[in-house]
Formats: structure tokens, C-alpha cells, sequence
């Protein structure tokens, strides 16, 4: 499909839209109108909702209309979810309002064999530059604007804080639940989107939205297939030297790829043709979805200038565990520097033994916390300082947070948090996550995601030197 | 150090004692020794708790005694957390009295270099045929009988419910944050042991009590060093014939073993020799820290016959990655019989592909996953079902919970759950979990440890062809 220039920039309006109609709005809670409407009415959109739906007089307090056209004001984004064979019909309709952008949730079309129908879509789109996104998808969130049109209830899936990572899954599943993990886990996303077939704007489309986007400091993808390969290695390519690019594609296994021919008819392709594409575009593969957001929460961080790794640890069994972990991942144990033995055997009780990891003993509290982690940030010797923490010790209360938000943001350099627990660490966890600090809770997952870090630091500094 | 058969049937005073002392209780809450006698006195122990600290009359409305010896009745079982200095005339003490188990959870022996103070307590539990755990450790949890001498507050270390894993950990701090972390995700043990420096009792002992245990069906242990390697390595031969025993060992690298001797003194030993014995002795070694749990939870299921796994969604995508993981872990995707193929065909609605992987279509209800999952558990081509489970789709409700619980008490075979999400989807999981279901949050975590349980059930069915 030729998308216009016109289309791209008005991609902009499926992510912060003046207004938004629903059509196919419902006021029965069972029916996703109902749930895409009350997400506008109920969660803090600031621009004007207008319901349509030529059967209902309101919907949720909000006056409703019998079409897009009977709308007085302007309409920036239609979310449409109204069945398969009514949607090209109103989105003649939204082409004639000026409507600029348009998410079709509804299914029906090439996903069960009807391609003709996705044709036309595609058409109108084409002719009214009108970025598309769908059909069969879960639309778009996105956490800054209120833009909401994930069906799926609250109560069921948790929707994450404002955050810099920008998300785009194929499979609006797939995305949804991991939306939904992260939301718990008080991970921060720029936009969420679940473009399902991609009749107009497709995963290229959105990769190069995103690799502009201010607020997107790096880009999670889950694909199952590619339509246009080579414009999407172009794109990827670009994007990937301005920021770091993760991806996980599905089907990459032969039992796999035949499963997802089966699920969306896309060919899953070769999966060494893949790979060498990623590598080539140096986007980085995360071959589970768990990774995923393990490698996209490193970047919150400044990069590594090296491989260098310090670690602080109240449990000595933890530095064990991390220090092994740290060798699978191919990091270097980094080698604290006189000055920094010298101020840390000053100052910390005698017991403990000074080298890296650095043990500071089940007894540490907060301020020995600050002394050690202090003086391992300041240490020219540390790239990258990793500190595991063990929130269940007596002697350690919840201020140990705030020390490690203010090493963070004093140093310039990166600072990870392992730690593993229940219910009172995970909330530790969160409030270190909302201050953009990556915490993992097992040194693998950290260790792993810190040597993709380096891989990108390192293809990053190779580049600035050409 | 010698075990007399005394020493070792005195283990069970250790996890049901009709009494206990606290030795060392306090009413301070920032002691250990309130902690502890806060556990028994308020977390449903039945047996007697006599507080024990010559300064003070009562602990939390518990009558308190200057010494064991004062205590009127007889005492199972102490827990110790006077100073080190202390130790050695108070266990002497206990002897005295008839103690039959003690834990030492005071620090300040060898790990400190004080070799000569932990032979002492060694010499005396040996002398008096005292089940000795510790010095240096957290103690012992038995979810069942309430014996609980984790000092750290129930607030900051969640506690697990009753179950069948038996879980035993060197280090304390590692074991407290896995037992928390269980406890988050509703997984229960049968009983924790941290057992510290070993002084008495050790790792060989406790697998050989855990292997006879009839509460436990499954034993974790993590370890840094192994004191008598061909004791432990006879005793788990024994034991993983009867149950399967997981294995973390750390500081397995050539730096994660400098650490643990900074650590715990104790040789790390080579890394080759210890994944030799593993192998020999027919343990399951889990590489990291969550592998210890999601390894130990497929063993919740019967043994699966074969390696031929059905997988049932209502995500397309997730049966995409599930078969991708599938084959990672060089498992076989089953080929439904013609009698299961017909059966769905004629049950399900036309539009659902009836293949392997089964994707039942994101607009199944609880009925269509139970016609799903029973047709699929009755295969007889069908050795373990992986059953993916978007909780968060507007057609599902919680009933499937009760599917998959009566699914997995019908037929006798392996039932997994995959299932991502927030705190909805948790809540789910944490249910089936309590029946004994695994859940994992990635088809690769499943699929990885299905892998185990084939390899195992191969082992045991080997050994029966003897």
C-alpha cells in the first residue's frame, strides 16, 4: 500500500486526538462499545467523546449519534467496532466528516479469508489519507493522552503508568497480556499499540512513529509475520541508531511457524533469514517474552561506557548467585579502584570484606547502602553497578529506596536493582521502577539484559567513531 | 561429625515440637527474639511456647523464665538467638533439660573464623544426641505444624501456604526471598530448613529426612558447598529414586566461586565435578533461582507416559510461542487421534482450526475450554496438556478455574496452565496453584519444565524395567 505523507503525519491524531467517536457504541456492559466508551468517559481523556449509535438516545451521560456525520464539531479518531460488513460504509462516512484517523477493532476481514473487504478498507484509507489502524485489533493506549481502546475491562487488565517504552504487537493478545504484566509490575509505556492485520498503517509505519516520538526512548516489537521486508530492514535500520530496538518473533521454530500460518495465514518465513535481518539492523532479539521488557527496562538507564560491573549485595549468597550469572552473560567483574577500597575500608565496618561483590552484610541498613553504593558509582573502574538488595532484613527500611533514586540520578551512570520477594519487595520494586530504575528479580534476567546494553553502548560508540 | 540414629530421629522434633523456647526472647520489636516469639505466640502454633530472657516477666502475655531449666514441663525443642558467647552454655543447658532439637540462629562461628566456638556446639549436640540446625541460619518453617523461626517480620517475608515442596537452602538470605516470592505466587512447602553453617545437621541429612517425609513430594535445595560430597552424593542417589530432588548450586563460574569462598568460606568446588555427581545421582539442576520453583511445581502433576505435549488457547499468538518454546526444549507436539480431531470438529464452532496447537479462539467460555480440555486429556496420543489461558478476554469468566481443577483431578495426566498478565490473571493462577496446578507466566518456563518432568518419568520408568 502507498501511504502518503499526508497519511503518516496523521498518525499522530490515533495517539492524541482533540476528539474521538466511538462508533458502535453500546450501553450494555457486555459489548466492547460499551467498554471502549466508558474507557474515554471514566479514565481522564481530555478531548470531547461522542458515542454513535443510531439506537440509543445516551451512553454513559454522554449525548449519542445516530452517525459520524451528525456530529457537529470536528472528530480528530473514530474508533470503530461496529460487525465486518457495516465498516467500510462508516468509514465513507468518517472520510466525509474529515475524520483523520481511524482504529477498526472489529474482526471479519483477512484473518477469515475475507481480503476483499480488507481491500477496501485499505482503499478509503489510501484516498482520504487516513491512518488506519486494524481491523482485528486491539486499537491503541496510550497512558499520557487517555487514548484507550483496549475492550478488555480494567478489572481483567491493568493499563501501565506513563512511561518511555513504545510497544507494537501484531497479535493484540499477546500484547494485552503483557500490558497487563507490566501495569502490575509499575512499568512505564509511551504508546501501546496492537495493530492486528494492518490493512493501512503497519509495523514500519509504526517503528518509524515511534523512532521520532520524543517521548519513546526505546521500542518493543512482537511480530508473528512481516509484510514488506525490505522497507522494514530499511526503516528498523534507521531507527535503531537513534534508539535501541527489541523484538520477538514468533514462529521461529518449524512447529512454530506452521502454527502461526495457521493463526494469522501470515508466512512466519525463514527463520536464519530473520535473524540475520535483526543482526543486520542491529535490533535486539528477545527470544521470550519475559525478555521483552527485561531488555527494554535497561535502557531506562544512561548506557554502559564498558562491561564493567560492580555489585552491592546485603546477602552474600545473592553476590554468589550474581557473580555467576555475570559470567554466563559474558561481563567482566570490574576492579574497584584503590581509592575506592581504600574510602570503602574506612568507612564500613570491619567486618566487612571489602572487594566485588561488595557483601555488606545482612546488618546493612540504608546508610551503609549509600556509603557502598556511592563510592562503587563515583569508581572510574564501574561501568555499570549492580545493586541486589534484600528488602526482608530487619535491619533495612523502605529509605534505602531513596538512596539508590538519588545514586541514580547524581552518577550518569547505569544502576540496576536485583531483588526477590513477595508482596512488601515488589512494591519496593515498583516505586524504583516509576523512578526508571530496571529491577529484576533474579541476577540472570539483569545480568542478561546489562550484556544487551553493552552490545548497544558498544555499537553506538563504533558508530560515533566513523 | 559423627550422627548417632538417635541424632537423626531427633530430627523431627526440629518440625513438630510439642513445645518450644525461644532462648534469647525479647519485647523489644526490633529483636529477633520478639520476632520469633511473636511467630509461635500469634501464628497458630499449638504446642507450648515458654519465652526464655532472665530480665523480664512477660513477652507478649507469655509467662517468661530466666532459663530452660525452669521450665516446668518438658521442652522439644529450642531456638536460640542469644549472642554467640552465649550458645554454648545455653545449649548445654538445654541438654541438660532433655532438648532433643535446637536451632541456632545466632551468628559468630566460623563464617567469622570462630572454628573452635562451632565445635563446641558440635561436640555438645553430638554428646546429647541434640538435632542440631545452624549456627548462623534462619531456621526452620512448617507451614503445617506453625513452627516458624524466621525472624524476619511476616510484613517484609510473606509465608506459604501448606504444600509439598520441601525446601532446603544454606543460606538464609537466599531462602528467605525464594520462600517470600513462593508465598507471593501461593505455592506451598511442606518445610523450609536454612540450615546455615551445618554444625549439626546438614544438607545429606535433611534431603535423606525429606526423602522419607510423607508430606513432601518434591525437595529443593540451593547450596554453596557440599561438607562430605560422598555422603550427599549416596543419600541423593537414594532419595531421587523415591522423589525428585532439584539442585541450584552456587558459584558454579570461575568468579561465582571466588565469591563463595569470600562468602561462606566453604570451597565452591569445581564446577564440572559437581555437575557430574548431579547427573550421576539423577538430580534436576535448575540454573537459576526461579528455575528452583518452576521446576519443583511440575512435579505438583502425575508423571507424563511420553514427551507428546497438547497445547488448548484462546490466544493464537501464545500458541505460537508455546510451540516455538515446545520445540526449544526438544519436546514433540502431539498429534491428536482421529477420534479427538472428530470429536472437536463436531463440538466446536466451524471457525476453529481443529489442530495442535488448539486455538479455541478468543471467544471461548469456560464450556468451550471444558469440551476442549476434556477431548484433549482423554487422548491417549496426548501425554501432558498445556493449557494457555488469557484470563483477560471479555468472554472468559473465573469458572474456567474450576474446568481446568476438575480436568486435573479426572485424569490422571500431566495439566499445566500458561498465563500472563496483572493482578486478575495472579489471582487466577494463585487458585490453581493451591489445587496443585502449575502455572507459569511463559510458555517458556512450561515448556522447560515439562522438559524435566519427561526426563524424570524416563528415569523412574527405566528403573522399573530393572
Amino acid at each position: 500500500m502507498i501511504k502518503s505523507k499526508k497519511m503518516k503525519q496523521n498518525i499522530k491524531y490515533l495517539f492524541a486526538p482533540g476528539s474521538i467517536a466511538v462508533i458502535g457504541a453500546s450501553h450494555n456492559p457486555a459489548k466492547i462499545g460499551y467498554a471502549i466508551t466508558r474507557n474515554f468517559k471514566e479514565g481522564g481523556y481530555w478531548g470531547k467523546v461522542y458515542p454513535i449509535n443510531p439506537n440509543v438516545q445516551q451512553i454513559l451521560g454522554l449525548k449519542c449519534y445516530a452517525s459520524v456525520k451528525d456530529v457537529k464539531g470536528s472528530v480528530d479518531c473514530a474508533i470503530i467496532c461496529v460487525p465486518a460488513k457495516f465498516v467500510a460504509n462508516v468509514l465513507r462516512e468518517c472520510a466525509a466528516k474529515g475524520v483523520k484517523a481511524a482504529i477498526v477493532i472489529s474482526g471479519g476481514f483477512s484473518e477469515v479469508g475475507n481480503v476483499e473487504g480488507e481491500k477496501e478498507l485499505m482503499k478509503i484509507a489510501e484516498e482520504n489519507n487516513m491512518a488506519l489502524i486494524g481491523p482485528n485489533c486491539l486499537g491503541v493506549l496510550n497512558p499520557a493522552s487517555k487514548v484507550d481502546s483496549l475492550f478488555l475491562p480494567i478489572y481483567k487488565l491493568e493499563r501501565p503508568r506513563v512511561g518511555t517504552i513504545g510497544f507494537i504487537s501484531q497479535s493484540g493478545a499477546v500484547g494485552g497480556c503483557i500490558i497487563d504484566m507490566a501495569g502490575r509490575a509499575g512499568i512505564g509505556i509511551s504508546k501501546f499499540i496492537s495493530y492486528g492485520n494492518a490493512a493501512g498503517i503497519d509495523e514500519a509505519d509504526l517503528l518509524e512513529y515511534l523512532g521520532s516520538d520524543r517521548n519513546t526512548k526505546v521500542i518493543v516489537c512482537y511480530i508473528e509475520g512481516v509484510k514488506e521486508g525490505r522497507n522494514f530492514m530499511k526503516i528498523a535500520k534507521e531507527v535503531a541508531k537513534r534508539k535501541p530496538v527489541i523484538v520477538l518473533k514468533a514462529g521461529v521454530s518449524k512447529k512454530g511457524a506452521e502454527a502461526a500460518k495457521s493463526h494469522t495465514g501470515s508466512l512466519a518465513g525463514d527463520t536464519q533469514a530473520y535473524r540475520a535481518m535483526f543482526k543486520q539492523c542491529h535490533l535486539i532479539e528477545a527470544q521470550t517474552l519475559m525478555r521483552l521488557f527485561y531488555f527494554a527496562k535497561i535502557f531506562y538507564q544512561p548506557l554502559p561506557k564498558g562491561k564493567r560491573v560492580g555489585i552491592v549485595t546485603n546477602g552474600g549468597g545473592s553476590g554468589v548467585l550474581a557473580t555467576d550469572a555475570l559470567e554466563y552473560s559474558h561481563l567482566d567483574l570490574a576492579q574497584p579502584s584503590e581509592e575506592t577500597i581504600k574510602a570503602l575500608k574506612d568507612k564500613l565496618p570491619t567486618y566487612v570484606n571489602v572487594r566485588n561483590p561488595l557483601d555488606i552484610i545482612g546488618d546493612a541498613n540504608s546508610a551503609r547502602y549509600a556509603l557502598a553504593v556511592d563510592a562503587m558509582m563515583r569508581d572510574p573502574n564501574i561501568d555499570i553497578l549492580v545493586v541486589i538488595v534484600l528488602f526482608q532484613t530487619v535491619a533495612l527500611d523502605s529509605t534505602v529506596v531513596d538512596v539508590l533514586i538519588r545514586a541514580s540520578e547524581t552518577y550518569g551512570k547505569p544502576l540496576v536493582v536485583v531483588s526477590t520477594g513477595g508482596e512488601y519487595t515488589e512494591a519496593q520494586k515498583r516505586i524504583l521502577d516509576s523512578y526508571n530504575i530496571p529491577t529484576y528479580h533474579s541476577p540472570n534476567a539483569a545480568m542478561d539484559s546489562i550484556a544487551k546494553a553493552v552490545e548497544y553502548a558498544e555499537f553506538q560508540r563504533k558508530r560515533n567513531l566513523r
